[in-house]
């Protein structure tokens, strides 16, 4: 088919929005290590999990050789409200860089968490709310989980207690409005409505609160609230399960007009992007189909998969949930305060990890300046204004396109573009006043964290 | 065809989009009345208009006869980077509401100036570049048409001098970011880069600035440099002929689907989305060729079309532009402090004015609080934080829905979802805080801005 024929924007029409989600794990030769009891140091049992998470999530996180699994009727319906998510043929990107590569971008931004996170959000909630239970917990930190998780909540009629970082519940005050919209009970973590929450409050008066803490707040009330379970927006298989609907409207888009990706570039903070984003692409390479370069985009500030080791360690800084195989900058470490640009997690997913380990991805880290730069050309020539997790795959897929411009290759450059930036102004403003600076750890700044790891049969 | 094989969101494909705007005056009896000079009291000549805007648009303004004007190449491909805007069918909110009527609505809120108003700023920056000029100025408020307008000349490589009122400059910083980001000169109004801010500046030391007087600076700073002209996003005729995308696109999305819409609902502040989005309908009406229910939405706070004079008066608080003729609350009327909810222009497109005053439309105020509660409902159903602009006609949608629910009637309501609300959020924590009050002006109010109604030869 001739390029011109092609689209700014692919939307494929409502019946071929995908009616299955995609496991990558059943054609993974070397699965995903399982998750560890951090008391016993043996594999979770399914009903270890059920205490936590809902019965049939604990299914789906323990499956890893069923390929395809129904999306239900109901999921299926809400998709319809905010999907398909277009994918858009960057030819004013491609114009401004002057390159013959040819750009794609999937956009998951247009609905109102602003993010991909509402694919798995929906999912969680609606399983949830089968099982008969009252509701849902969760933390957030910046807010697009905790506010994709409102929004699912509140379509199903299922109440949604959410524990928000205390310092962003203060600085970030218009998340916190739209969960609040959406019927969502916020309390700013520590708080004293949990156990932990007061003992950390005790121990420490005026603290503005972690992720790890509100993790623990969140698993407290669901284990010791009848009717409520646990649930994440990331890490999880259950949760890669539920985004591959990003890959697979993807890869439907481009077989429509007979295209083939060379590269496909994601960010990764816990790996729910470019988890789905690739998987059908990878299911292809694990089979031995077709060959593709996949590239994951981490901050400098928090290099995970560059720099980090891969061991069990505690998904959670608080240290009580259960020890996943990934690579880790140990569950201690915390990005320094100047980095603006999300994906924080100490962590990934450990399906992701096992296929990075196993030679089938790349990955590579970027610095804060540089991705803001590339924001702000991608915003003046495509005219969204990304987030800044999105834009350190955008950094990445313009350099890839700069380099098609040096050697005239006319490669096939498909990245994610999680969502909008519409909530991050104040990291913009810092950019904007060339206030924004680069932070890249040291060893010595790395060697906690790794010396922290938990003490695993088996690993170093 | 049936109900079910229509889906939740209709996209024209990109060939579908249309390729001329619709100029409803064209097919308007009794034409809207021309703009006045308010020197002499005689009709704007071209000659006279073109120092102020660039003359391809000073053509667009003073054309009453032309039905359908060619959209130029260079701004249909701007569109396909944003458009086709869905047309979407709200199963959800039907379902929540228990009605038996159909609602549609166009939702135009999926590009970074979340809302309407970029058709018409590209079509204005556009013709700004074609006349070799080196840039635009505009004055902005709550900041949409200025991201908007941001955008567009970002796009072109235009220069955008934007005087934002200083009290939204400082209390509304994100929205100046997005601006910047897209690389826009944003100045607080009044400021002392021009001769009448450094006036008022002198006269009321420490102002916070009005629309009036952005407007002002932003006026001066184009007629006193060369290679400027000044743009306005609502009320002209030129405005609303850019904004006939909306409408067409609706329709064509819905004569695809043999659907006919019995009411149609649109909120009005100026009145670039309501004219836009009814610009066909209305067309079909004026021919005699159809009928439809029209209904203009406004605040109960800023009641202009409801409330206020048909009379000529000055289109700003400075008192400095063109008269138009229009329903006015006058133009000294600034709504009350505590109104959130946008549309606060003291009068409305004179076109518009024109059909209202001549029956063809209906139109209705509502207040802000059962607003607020339209688009928490709109928000927890549809999974669209809607601006509080577009909520007004979400109010009477639901209003008409439910009067459907007690009737039995199955009527096909359309309405115009102009935006997103991500910049709102101050107001929209004010509602879910319990603090949102309601105003209506009482007579006596209204009385000061009628008195203040220029002396215009056969104007009482």
């Amino acid at each position: 088919m001739s390029e011109q024929k092609i689209p700014y924007k692919i939307y494929l029409s409502e019946n071929e929005i995908p009616k299955q989600w995609y496991n990558l794990r059943a054609d993974m030769k070397i699965k995903p290590a399982p998750l560890l009891n951090p008391g016993t140091g043996k594999p979770l049992t399914a009903e270890e999990m059920s205490g936590i998470f809902c019965e049939e999530l604990v299914q789906q996180e323990l499956d890893n050789d069923t390929p395809f699994v129904d999306i239900p009727q109901e999921i299926q319906d809400f998709y319809k409200m905010y999907r398909p998510a277009p994918l858009v043929r960057a030819y004013c990107l491609e114009k401004a860089l002057g390159t013959p590569a040819k750009i794609y971008y999937k956009f998951e931004g247009n609905n109102t968490s602003g993010s991909h996170k509402l694919n798995s959000a929906i999912a969680q909630a609606y399983y949830a709310k089968k099982q008969g239970l009252k509701g849902v917990t969760t933390e957030t930190g910046a807010g697009q989980w905790g506010t994709a998780l409102s929004m699912a909540c509140a379509y199903l009629g299922l109440d949604c207690k959410v524990y928000m970082v205390k310092v962003s519940y203060e600085q970030k005050p218009f998340r916190r409005e739209v969960m609040r919209t959406y019927g969502a009970d916020v309390t700013p973590s520590p708080s004293t409505t949990t156990e932990v929450g007061k003992r950390i409050l005790a121990e420490h008066p005026g603290t503005t609160g972690s992720l790890g803490c509100a993790i623990s707040e969140a698993v407290e009330v669901a284990v010791t609230n009848p009717g409520y379970r646990y649930v994440l927006g990331s890490v999880l298989n259950q949760v890669l399960l539920h985004q591959s609907i990003i890959g697979l409207e993807t890869k439907t888009a481009l077989d429509k007009y007979n295209i083939t990706p060379d590269v496909i570039i994601g960010c990764a903070g816990g790996g729910s992007n470019l988890g789905g984003l690739i998987a059908p692409f990878m299911g292809e390479k694990l089979r031995g189909e077709k060959d593709y370069r996949i590239i994951a985009v981490e901050p400098a500030s928090c290099p995970s998969f560059t720099r980090g080791k891969f061991a069990y360690d505690f998904c959670d800084t608080g240290m009580i949930c259960p020890l996943a195989k990934m690579y880790t900058l140990g569950s201690s470490f915390i990005p320094s305060a100047n980095h603006a640009g999300g994906l924080r997690f100490h962590g990934m997913s450990s399906t992701l990890s096992q296929l990075y380990h196993d030679g089938y991805m790349e990955a590579t880290s970027v610095e804060q300046t540089s991705v803001f730069e590339a924001a702000e050309q991608f915003a003046r020539t495509e005219g969204i204004l990304p987030a800044p997790e999105s834009s350190h795959a955008i950094r990445v897929a313009i350099d890839e396109a700069l380099k098609c411009k040096e050697t005239g290759e006319e490669k096939t450059i498909l990245f994610g573009l999680t969502g909008t930036g519409y909530f991050d102004l104040v990291a913009y403003q810092k950019f904007n006043d060339g206030e924004m600076t680069d932070y890249i750890p040291t060893d010595e700044d790395l060697k906690a964290g790794f010396e922290a790891l938990p003490k695993v049969p088996g690993q170093d």
